[in-house]
């Protein structure tokens, strides 16, 4: 038995029916652009371009039905963003599940 | 807040180091290999190819460094086969820890 060097791996997501609406990338952008409070500064950190970073944000909003981030102050491009509280709850819970799946990774695995 | 219709998925893997070695498709054969001692019964039933299966389970064990299934007696295609005490092992460990997953994504989820 040599299963040693074996870890489990995995990666989680949000769908809703079978669309999948909010995963990873997602996660790690709303998680910047609430520290940054902008889009572009967000983008730049996760490697995405704005175009993109943009487009993710507006198709889970789409797929969720209501807003993710809302303008502090100024125009799109300019001003400062905010997540809203549906945003909040969705980062919220996101983490926490994926802490979960984590822990269990790391916990159940018998090691023989 | 709408976020009741969303729900968690995930997709699990045995790695190791950044190898994928063991998923979804390896697990559902083995189990098939096992109930009915059979490759090719197993693939069929899976809806692989026999060679596609074959691959499957030597690559992993090409990973691993151990067999996952033997002969039980006759030749590799028709002879029964057998599940070794590694892949069982392997199989518990697989089918334990995405139960304990699927349970975290079905209990963790506020609703609100």
């Amino acid at each position: 038995m040599t299963h040693k060097r074996i870890k489990p791996a995995f990666k989680f997501w949000f769908q809703i029916g079978d669309n999948y609406v909010f995963g990873e990338g997602a996660y790690e952008l709303l998680e910047q652009i609430r520290e940054k409070k902008s889009i572009s500064a967000a983008a730049k950190v996760t490697g995405m371009s704005y175009r993109y970073a943009w487009a993710l944000i507006k198709e889970a909003e789409e797929h969720l039905g209501e807003p993710l981030v809302k303008a502090q102050k100024g125009g799109k491009r300019g001003g400062k963003t905010e997540i809203t509280e549906a945003g909040l709850s969705l980062l919220g819970k996101y983490k926490r599940l994926k802490e979960l799946m984590a822990e269990v990774c790391k916990k159940e695995l018998p090691k023989n």
